[in-house]
């Protein structure tokens, strides 16, 4: 899950009465650690002085007293009516600008600070968590997964126990990964495909191989935070183009590309995250019609690609690889555990991405790349991805039913594994709330490019499903309304 | 192994005299596929014209029209003397030279192309392969390698099956780690330890994360030509220290330092590639103190750690991981086929490390993470890395006995998997004749980050005990010399 609320909170209470220390001074102690060890990070929000009180069962005034000595110490910032906070140390290294980063080009806020986003996904409980990213690996197929271990075990020779494996990647996987995009489409050689470290470190090689800090991106309005603060992080400059139901908005996207020139647009066409939103065929049309007129490269993030029927566009359809290339990978129907992705592009530039991969890393896994031609092979996944499916258009249509009850609306049209939900209030003051009873959500904020909040929230209708839930939302709304 | 002739052939001959095409043409087009598929990679030397028409039963004029249909194509360049190359065609994006890069700045040679260099490595025949940079497979312990992969199919729960993993990595192999790090003198905590897709990747993230394109590194010369490239394909300056049996010539550091203020020094203390030689404790103790007054960043690159006693001194010993950051990985002693590395430093520099690996592949696999802590749990790893040492000793005697009697002196002390041998020739003129009677070998060019020839050659213990490699040697040297 991505909020950085998770972790902020002390471990089990065993503040000690009888210690010399005073208590404050324990406690004190107690968060400095957990910050020093990064398990509060910066940004994150601490428990209110009630609730943190009642945790640690001492006085609201040794809370205060706490939390005065970690002001004290830097560790901590108070934000007006708003609470207290692990101040930003974001390392100099990562936020230092670059030459081209002048502030005539740069407009946009600072960067999302992404590693507090992302760390909440290790560390969630799924049950608890309808902001959730991911299947609950519960939906996942376990069974499958044993199994192929074991089959990789009883499979795997000597060659490919003991070597590099290839550059582009398991040529077997690539095999299939050429069977699959045909189903969706999509012409490619397996020498046309590269394996990756998931569709992130996808997404990270291109950014490295085809763009220099300074350019700029178009990237989708709502969208990805990660991505989003992985090409902050890399020094590109961010331009949102907001993302409607049949897809970019294309006056915002030429006026963009004919004040700022950017290089690239990184995009999800189908199910698109956070509004589950895929692209028409006649937008997919022109958006490769400005990309042509503007020598825009596109990148098609198509990580949802297995929740969506094969007849839903890709850009990369459209145009053959000429200028998209296609990214995804299996961590959200198969396991994330694999780590395996991949990049689909013209042979020119899979080269450019080899080359890039072989100085970042030589290869990756010749052994978790078989792993995953394994469940491509027989069919396993495709019949584990129907399954999946039948199960989820149930989930979707209770979901459905309950936020309407609960009074919210939905700002798209729900499929796919996420729902993009007007609550009516504030989402991120929404946020600590529900935290407070257990239940982490994915507020609006954490969508926007430019960290605006908003009373849209992102649910995973996998894990949206208690009626709990609802309840709990309806009750901490209207206790802000009032 | 590392050199870009060994994909300098045209496959099998299967030229047909019956087809309608010229064989001229159909020799030049199975070259043209070659090049276009990248099988042979820019800068490539092409056989000679006698023995391309020896290789495929045709006459010489055959392949001189062959040759010249593809320099018409623009695939290859003639160069005086030298022979028929394929053209470097190579991308612009990463050749771009960045902001920093002034002419007054960069005194330095274009960067090596490494990527020809490094896919050598996945299609070499170990047994003809005296260069080969890693041990050969029928060295590794295959029967524990299967029976890793069998024990974590077994042993792997539904949560190691389904999750991200940590962003850290494994735990448990982690707290390994942390035991065997003990071992060699380095006291880190489990999280101040994260794994890798190979020791390359923790070179790779140190560099994103400490330095920007235009810093000054200071490397080792003779050095690893990857690390090279990687670091000028990054847009890093090289400022090459000579190496000695010392460690590095001191003077030269900080002549280096006081002119060009590097930020990072990036070295292999232990067992050092190309050379063999080790650090001294005395260099080791005046290395710190020069880094500590110039504030360097040191990366201690220990890739040969277990082939090295737990004595030999780390730089990463003597500072505690304070401005080193220790690297090391299992792919040359246990298999490369996992991908797992991992660096070790402080909680500050592992926190910004963890941040950068979570924007560039959220993580890496747990699973594989989890084989080789098996693999370390009970000590299999020791003693496979015991029987390695003893049978590399005798190969060793064996090849300095065969090497002296070719009439080939040691320039460095022969220790661990490398030696440093001076063959009183130019190697990069001897690689080719020797490729050409089936010998692969790593001339001296190829660890010099500013390309110079020279008489010397790497060769790897394991693979260089064949009586026949040091006879074709002596032959080709002598032929040289008329």
């Amino acid at each position: 899950m991505d909020t950085s609320t998770a972790a902020a909170r002390t471990g089990p209470s065993v503040l000690s009465r009888n210690a010399s220390q005073p208590l404050a001074q324990q406690l004190a102690q107690r968060f400095a650690a957990r910050i020093q060890q990064r398990l509060l990070l910066p940004g994150a929000r601490l428990p209110s002085v009630r609730d943190c009180a009642r945790h640690h069962g001492v006085s609201p005034y040794t809370v205060v007293a706490a939390y005065d000595q970690l002001l004290a110490q830097g560790l901590l910032e108070a934000r007006k009516k708003r609470g207290f906070f692990v101040r930003e140390t974001r390392p100099q290294s990562i936020r230092t600008p670059t030459a081209h980063d002048t502030p005539a080009q740069a407009p946009l806020p600072p960067p999302v600070d992404a590693g507090a986003l992302i760390r909440g996904m290790f560390q969630a409980d799924a049950r608890r968590s309808p902001g959730l990213g991911t299947l609950p690996a519960e939906w996942l197929d376990l069974g499958l997964l044993q199994s192929t271990l074991r089959r990789l075990a009883a499979q795997a020779d000597d060659a490919l126990l003991s070597g590099y494996g290839e550059p582009l990647g398991d040529e077997r996987l690539r095999r299939a990964l050429s069977r699959r995009l045909l189903d969706i489409a999509i012409h490619a050689e397996s020498d046309q495909i590269m394996t990756t470290v998931g569709a992130t470190h996808g997404l990270d090689l291109t950014t490295r191989a085809f763009l220099k800090p300074g350019d700029a991106v178009l990237v989708d309005e709502p969208g990805w935070a990660i991505e989003y603060a992985r090409l902050s992080q890399a020094g590109m400059r961010l331009l949102p183009v907001p993302r409607g139901a049949q897809g970019p908005d294309l006056a915002v996207m030429r006026r963009l590309i004919a004040e700022h020139q950017p290089r690239m647009y990184v995009t999800v066409s189908v199910l698109h995250n956070p509004t589950g939103a895929t692209l028409s065929l006649a937008h997919a049309h022109q958006v490769l019609q400005i990309a042509h007129e503007a020598d825009l490269l596109i990148v098609e993030d198509d990580t949802y690609a297995l929740f969506a029927p094969n007849h839903a566009p890709r850009l990369a359809a459209l145009d053959q690889l000429r200028r998209t290339l296609y990214i995804s990978g299996f961590s959200k129907m198969l396991s994330p555990a694999w780590r395996v992705g991949f990049i689909a592009a013209s042979p020119e530039r899979i080269a450019q991405l080899t080359e890039l991969k072989l100085l970042a890393s030589l290869t990756t896994s010749p052994l978790m790349d078989r792993a995953v031609a394994l469940c491509l092979d027989q069919g396993l996944l495709r019949r584990h991805a129907e399954r999946v499916a039948a199960k989820l258009e149930a989930a979707r249509q209770r979901c459905v039913r309950l936020a309407e009850e609960a009074g919210c609306r939905f700002a798209a049209a729900p499929a796919g594994l996420f729902g993009w939900v007007d609550v009516g209030v504030d989402t991120e003051r929404l946020a600590q709330p529900m935290l407070d009873q257990g239940w982490l959500i994915a507020p609006g904020i954490l969508f926007s490019p430019t960290r605006q909040p908003g009373t849209l929230m992102r649910i995973n209708f996998a894990t949206s499903q208690d009626a709990r839930f609802w309840r709990a939302l309806e009750k901490a709304r209207d206790a802000l309304r009032r």
